[in-house]
């Protein structure tokens, strides 16, 4: 397992972007590139649901078939807006820095107040 | 910045596990894992539209948030399911492997077709 | 506006269930139920998608379409569990009855209770 | 029973909005729209997550309860944007009087076209 597998798919996915030459008619990822952000954010939707019903289903071999399809369309809505996996990664880390994983509970409790869902 | 990030991280959420003496009181991570199964997938589903509304924003600051936190809930479903993100990484691997992310394009075409969907 | 309009769709729908005849060759909705439980769910996720993404947009026109998308593929997957929007309905109606849709509060509140997030 | 049910339901939602009186301290409807777009949007990505997990325990009780949920928040989605569920059952209607559905299959196919996936 390299240190970098993010780093690197991502630089081939950027790689397919048709401003650095990527072909939609050969490319699954210069075709969502091209059809713009609501075709990739769909995406986003779709493979959620699906991680969903794998997991539901308890089939192990499709949680990671389907996180890795979730994850994959995340980097390129990520390149779909200049940014990198390393940004995500970053934002991971600060969170892990501050308190071992307690921000989280701590930006949630504040979202469901700014929310009114706790309420 | 490498993919140990998620390792880590992966590590610490492992170590919030009530069966690893995880406190459900105090923590986030260990309330999610006690909850169960449901509780844990519905964050998904949550943290996926909340990655597509701050993409449809255009808010590179919460793009990069949002997907942190459904990346970081994705590991908590891994976990939760005895899996590692190594696991993920593993497959998003052997894709690029394949030719270059093609193996993308020709598996959502079989989905399609197994789906009817295409037709 | 007819009285039942979701009930007239709910039948054209039973009536496309390839035990009543439907032919996945012809038919979308006899299709979605011959390829059964995941690829139903997985337009019901599609489709909330949409609607995020309509409503995101401000599209008026939009979110009615893709709100009736949604609504659509929910009729398919309560007629491929043996269920009518009537039973929906009745749901609905009794939440209302009980005090003015107080009992969306009180419900939601038990499940964060129940699921501890606002812990 | 009748779609009666959902435009009485509307009407009520549309009365707690704050505009019209609604007090977010003590309705969640009323909070709902005092949160605004994308608390409501929120709302309906996690609950057809819900009716996704509902469905695959294939727990009948549940799938009624969460679609109910998932139509509730629908129609707080059309109120915040000023429409009506008779909007949405007038689009529903529509398609079914081209032939008999035939539209949908018809309009997926456009869409598949248009967003280049079935490509």
């Amino acid at each position: 397992m390299s240190d970098d597998t993010l780093a690197r798919l991502a630089a081939v996915i950027e790689g397919r972007h048709p401003a650095a030459g990527g072909d939609a008619a050969t490319s699954y990822v210069a075709r969502l590139f091209s059809k713009g952000t609501d075709t990739i954010l769909k995406k986003i939707g779709e493979e959620a649901t699906e991680v969903v019903m794998a997991a539901k289903d308890g089939d192990r071999t499709r949680i990671v078939v389907e996180t890795a399809d979730l994850w994959f369309h995340c980097l390129v809505a990520l390149a779909h807006f200049g940014l990198k996996p390393a940004d995500v990664l970053a934002e991971l880390q600060r969170r892990e820095g501050l308190s071992g994983l307690d921000e989280f509970a701590l930006r949630k409790a504040q979202q469901r107040f700014d929310s009114g869902e706790s309420a």
